[in-house]
């Protein structure tokens, strides 16, 4: 591949990645939206099906990473550190780009949702309670702890990433399905499963850039009333994922090389 | 293939998508339907799973586009311009009929729904609420904004659509995935995923046929306090996606080919 | 195909099939059960995921038509009518051992259902209400109507279980997809579909076997205070999905052919 | 495949499947989880994906067994036995090592749902209801039965078990299916429809590790207040699936081979 299709391939898919993702997450929790309420499943379906989109879209010109974690990943696995960089670059550019769209799709949502809301404590379970106010707009761009706990969050984003990483190095391991239309519908349902089962703690960044990107947006853009950007619990979702790509790598390699 | 294998499964196809499409709508929002309040969950895998059956019935005979943002996508792509208006008349002509086809599977639910509402405001939020009167009637057949802002309205039915659609046109850079039945299904899963994301402001008409031709329908058909059929918006999801699936064609061949 | 393999394939199919779609309909709606409320997104999945295991089962043996509305489809496209008996045979027998391995699974939650009942009324709506007595019994069996119209019932069914044969007669025009794992996969979740659009009105039999032979085990079972078998509304679902997989039969050879 | 090849995909694989299956129980029923309240159907998606990853991950390295009761199965149907006891104890113990990593990624929402409960009766029905105290806890590790009655819940664990294995010793009779991408999604998808259909009565474990091991690891955990491990039911999760999968087995063999 390309250096310009590494770079144009992660940003376009990580932009679209981020469009889709961060959508359902306003979908679910701005106010007068249509999906209003549609709760954890819609939630995690949504960010499932933006993987499959965005890696589908991405496949032909990067293998559609999408992630640095998937990238660190490989590249433990395969010994080639050389165009990490250019794919961290693609990556965190397509999330800010992804994030912009997601503000512009629901631009009249932002608003009005932190013009009037109600404040009803900030709490963003999925049962159908829909507080207003900051809290789920920052949802929208990054993740956010349920119970603050570094250790605790650190764990779970390490856990949940090295399974996503070794779901998609073990791929080449059957036959067809490494950068094929069933291996991205597989690693998208992996992702849907992953936000289910492990998504409860963190919100389930999984992906560095995924957050990352986001956030500055976030702290960036001109929303009323949007509040703080929640910088300390930043290096979480960063760290994490990277941890367990990593990780990921190293167990692919002593167990299934 | 054939113009008439091409208008034949156009118009099937179309009004197989209508059906199923604007059936879930019904299923969801009419009175005495066995799935009201079975919420947007419902409402996206319905419309998601009615591309599947749509595609995978008309595949062999037109390709299955179904969409005129499809058809403006391959074009601007390809070049080739000179089916496009047998691809549309088709289009058109199968949501029409598939429109109807609604009606008669629901006959007995419109005219309960409309002779027997509370009037609870019109919301056609998610939520398990079940509002009467003839908003959701018209929600059957045609797309409504729940925040009427038309230059906002138009980005987002553009954006979703040019995702679609460049999702659709990357399918043959993926080995054996255009026209095939893991193609079909990856499609039709990308769009549970736009309604997820990118459905809550417009409600992702994200094809003209889908809009236009169901709308016309609701203005012929002798149901009771039917209400109008907001002809103002009706123009926002026929030029929204129109331009979302040119600049997909677009991007296609700037990034892709 | 040996008689014998059809015949075996069909009755364990059907079996199969009966067993985990009336099951869902059980778990979703019957006292003290762990998915009490789930809803209609359930139970549409539910049936759903029952043809792909059912099917998935027999498609080695029979072919796996399990529902005489398919095996007329085939025999009116096809024109070879010597094995629809077998199948017939087969269908029905294995949808009634089906129901008697449903009443097995949840025989302690029929008892309960039935003797320790509060009276909501006995509808059958998905959103969470949860009416006790016989109407839910028997809906584990059969099908019926939210609005009792059997002109507009029988369209429905009818209209319902020709897009069903359609998107079956035309898997054989997508390269590789006839008797294969994805064609299976499409199938199954384009019954998914059709339930989540076209079940409102009358819960979608779309299939004679599914409903008369667990209503004729519904009326021979030892169940306390069940009530009648409903049998002045057998004769549509019955009557419907043949006449709506004729018609697929039909217009296959009209114009895919 | 060789010896350590098998008891290493089973263990890594089993404890994936544990991690995300326990995962999602903890999701949807612990205090302080985005998913609470969730519902059946996240759980049921969230088991099926649980396969799903866990399978596509060890598929190259054992065939992804990771149920004995599918070990049983497959060695009844070729008569080999003498990798049994190698697959039971990789299923042994990767089972205990996923409940202890659900414990770590979910170890504040243990503590706070143990010692901040509201005593509302132990319930563990899926409709949005969150019961405090140690019912859901144990349910996090093991399966219960609604009503304990223990020849139905036999029966239920048994014929549901049975579906499972027979779906997966046919696969080899469709082409290409076996051991593949497409093969392993759809078992995962078996399993969903499976928890859909028969999961309401025992919260089918249909898998003696997936049961057995986790109520191990919760015995031996330091968790306040957590309750006995109900050791009485112990043996019906156990006993259930090995006859299921034992049955599948005979039957293959007879109507199958």
């Amino acid at each position: 591949m390309s250096s310009s299709d590494i770079f144009l391939g992660e940003t376009i898919g990580t932009a679209v990645l981020i469009l889709l993702g961060g959508g359902v997450c306003a979908a679910v929790t701005l106010k007068r939206s249509k999906a209003v309420g549609a709760g954890w499943v819609a939630i995690t379906f949504g960010w499932g099906f933006a993987v499959l989109t965005a890696a589908y879209i991405a496949l032909g010109l990067s293998g559609a990473h999408l992630n640095p974690a998937v990238t660190v990943g490989i590249a433990v696995q395969s010994g080639e550190w050389g165009d990490v960089p250019l794919y961290f670059a693609g990556q965190l550019l397509g999330a800010m780009a992804g994030a912009v769209l997601v503000w512009i799709c629901y631009y009249g949502h932002f608003t009005a949702h932190l013009t009037d809301h109600e404040a009803t404590g900030g709490s963003g379970a999925a049962d159908g309670r829909r507080p207003g106010g900051p809290g789920p707009v920052l949802g929208v761009f990054s993740t956010a702890p349920e119970i603050r706990h570094p250790v605790q969050n650190l764990a779970t984003e390490t856990v949940a990433t090295a399974v996503l990483v070794l779901a998609i190095l073990t791929q080449g391991l059957t036959e067809g399905l490494a950068l094929s239309g069933t291996g991205v519908l597989i690693t998208a349902l992996v992702v849907v499963g992953l936000g289910l089962s492990l998504g409860g703690p963190t919100g389930y960044a999984i992906n560095p850039a995924r957050d990352l990107g986001p956030r500055i947006v976030h702290a960036l853009l001109p929303l009323p009333n949007k509040g703080g950007s929640d910088w300390g619990y930043a290096w979480v979702p960063v760290a994490g994922p990277l941890l367990g790509g990593a990780a990921a790598g190293g167990i692919y390699q002593l167990a299934f090389a």
